[in-house]
């Protein structure tokens, strides 16, 4: 059995460091630190350079809940549009109605303006709806609207804070889904809980950050001047672990 | 005498807000809860279009330390073309080396890529060192490195968790600067405190975001799924409060 591995990175060097570990592909995001937002072009078009792999990009245009104003909304179909043109091989993104039902017309014009992008540039695209999944009201009623709206993947927990937790769930979702949907499963994977959630979900792709926290390079530091989001040191750099993802790999192709 | 109000905003609701309020100019970010990143192009456009302000965009590319790798220093010298292209009229950005010295070398391709594509666009922009400043060794030989290389502002809460802790030191920058490069005083301040800065540090230009948090238009809430950043409410959102920054705008005007 082949098993996809699929690692989140916002960095070009963490994305060097997930080539060498050996995954699948990327998704590529900015600032992990919030959960992920839309990266820069300027970040797609390095990572694509340095790495060649198939990358996908997270849309997300703020921390936060995943109810969008009509300013966001537009906002995340130009976006689209730019990075599919910028090299994206996929974009991974979700909004929600303030119900807590997957927000189809909402996301319709977003997928279509990427399909559109793609369809110019003589390129695939695969539409992935991300972890506003994990917090919607009815899995299998949101499982049902990415069928009909197309989409290749779903990213998930199983509705839970992490994969493991959401292990029961994430299986019924894989049954559901059936061949042409993929359960991608998210949140809290590591090599050592992978052959668990292999067995216990049936699922096929995996995504994890392998994250390690490094020191800043800075030597001199000032501190008691935050620039924000007290609590949280500016002199951690978040970045991927090359043997966290070998270690990964090795498990998933022993499976 | 005149005084400038900027405030700092994430979204085109602040950005509208900080209009209505009275504000001389706008500072455009991405995600101020982690003080601030680089706003996504389709942003920059929808701003300039809905408020026809000044617009300075903050280019920032991650959460953390002002000491980049040279991935990143490239993403920041092509995007601050970007961000010009798309109609800012101003860049804010800062970088160190790690000894705490303002990075001059890592700086100036990207403020001249700043600066071509204005001259391209036969438009003028402004070049703005950010709060790197404020956690910089020593502040006034980067301020002379700031007039090297022909700044127009420094954003500056004189070294110290806010601007009125820092009026001291401020108003030795403002005295430093000389009337060809702005000191603008900005981090903690409030209609309440302008006066006494204003009167402390001798600066004429102010800061701010008068932030409120509003509560999420989500009604349905799946608790304990959190999306990254234990602590922080995704339920939360934060936004410009008009009536803030009327009152601030009131305050400068009888000053």
């Amino acid at each position: 059995m082949t098993y996809t591995l699929e690692v989140c990175v916002d960095s070009v060097a963490s994305a060097l460091a997930a080539k060498r570990g050996g995954a699948d592909r990327l998704e590529l995001c900015a600032d992990l630190i919030i959960g992920g937002t839309t990266p820069s072009l300027a970040l797609v078009r390095q990572v694509k350079a340095e790495t060649g792999l198939p990358v996908r990009a997270l849309l997300r245009p703020r921390f936060g809940d995943f109810c969008y104003d009509r300013y966001e909304l537009a906002q995340m179909a130009e976006t689209a549009a730019a990075l599919v043109q910028a090299g994206v091989d996929g974009i991974v993104t979700g909004v929600l109605t303030p119900e807590g039902e997957l927000d189809v017309d909402a996301l319709r014009p977003i997928y279509a303006a990427a399909r559109a992008a793609a369809k110019a540039a003589g390129r695939p695209v695969v539409c992935t709806l991300h972890r506003a999944f994990d917090v919607c009201k009815d899995p299998f009623a949101a499982l049902e609207a990415a069928k009909a709206l197309n989409l290749g993947t779903i990213l998930t927990s199983g509705q839970a804070a992490s994969a493991p937790a959401g292990a029961p769930l994430l299986r019924r979702l894989v049954e559901a889904a059936g061949p042409d949907l993929e359960i991608l499963v998210g949140a809290g994977v590591t090599p050592a809980n992978l052959p668990a959630l292999a067995a216990e979900t049936g699922a096929h792709a995996f995504h994890m950050s392998g994250k390690q926290v490094l020191d800043s390079r800075m030597t001199f530091r000032r501190e008691g001047v935050p620039m924000g989001l007290p609590g949280f040191s500016e002199f951690e750099v978040w970045q991927t672990n090359e043997e966290t993802i070998r270690a990964a790999r090795r498990v998933l192709n022993e499976l």
